[in-house]
């Protein structure tokens, strides 16, 4: 039985709470039943050598299992994946599917999602930010149109559940400061699907308990 | 045999030409010795019915391969490399860290990049863009700051040449409308060694025979 550890922020700020990139990888330990240890750590702990040899951009999570060390949650998440059928079809067709989607979340819909939540949450009183503001909302509202025109008819982006909706989740759940998720009923319908799963609603509230 | 199949854009703009994402496909395609065809596509392409259900948002490259479907640069990147051990180690722990390295390419350094990149090619005229451009540029070099200490004594990211490294090759090409990459020696010339591969002539060749 291998030990696994992941690395998590002790506190952050109300805006970051149930956030942090540390979900996405206690969301698929649930998902695969693995049991795990935390590495809790503050921001003293962020730029030391020791983590740094760990993650070298110095963010959460890493992750640590016997022999291997990784960093990137979506790299760790699809490593987890590949331990259970629970968030890995069988098919290899389809597994390139899922890896697909692991990127379109992360390549394709955070970066939108970031700049505006960058802009909403780190820089709302900036001139630059303020001009920015409805072109990063088009930018958002594009895509989420794209996502949800692929969506309709369908329960998960591809033929069920997979590490791939996992990583969408989490994305979609970044534009929470905004109402825009609204505007698309059938992203919002799928993220509320996807956070009903019980291995979400375990690993949702592991994270938050740390900041009570 | 399988026949493989890229899409690729017909013509782009020359500050774009060699840096289309499809010549990360290309490249991996070449590093394994596989045999691909194109699927050159325009603007007017892009938005019919027909591409948007290979790639729902329209862009560059999608991916056939007998009765697969793709899109993604890094999840077909990422699949070529399961196919050959110029990509991707045999090592289990080696292959996971490629994974690691290949999300942290394409979502650690590639934002930042990219919000540089959009600055400089897309929006210089603009009042946000002006006041916003230091921020995006100091956040570019904090990451290449701490990618550099990374690569202190390294020849690769990892062990060898992945998947991983030609992914973040092509990331920071994309900096080339700067001179960012030059404060930076360990990093440019990873990225020169890198491009040096005769995979990555051919593969840059063939997109900008496209273009003449």
């Amino acid at each position: 039985m291998s030990t696994i550890r992941i690395s998590a922020f002790r506190w952050v700020p109300a805006f970051a709470q149930g956030l942090v990139r540390d979900l996405r990888v206690r969301w698929a330990l649930e998902e695969a039943g693995l049991h795990y240890e935390e590495n809790l750590i503050g921001p003293e702990d962020q730029n030391t050598g020791e983590y740094r040899r760990l993650q070298p951009f110095g963010q959460v999570p890493c992750y640590e299992e016997d022999g291997l060390k990784m960093f990137e949650s979506g790299a760790i998440v699809l490593h987890i994946a590949g331990k259970t059928s629970t968030l890995s079809p069988q098919d290899s067709n389809q597994r390139a599917r899922m890896m697909t989607w692991a990127f379109a979340a992360l390549n394709s819909i955070e970066p939108v999602v970031e700049n505006l939540a960058q802009i909403d949450l780190f820089y709302p009183g900036e001139t630059w930010a303020q001009l920015r503001r409805p072109g990063a909302e088009a930018a958002v509202r594009l895509r989420l149109k794209e996502l949800a025109e692929h969506m309709n008819g369908r329960k998960y982006l591809d033929a069920g559940f997979t590490a791939g909706d996992l990583l969408m989740t989490t994305v979609l759940r970044d534009l929470r400061q905004t109402d825009i998720l609204g505007e698309f009923p059938l992203l919002d319908s799928y993220r509320e699907r996807c956070e009903l799963r019980p291995a979400f609603q375990k690993a949702l509230a592991a994270q938050m308990s740390n900041f009570e």
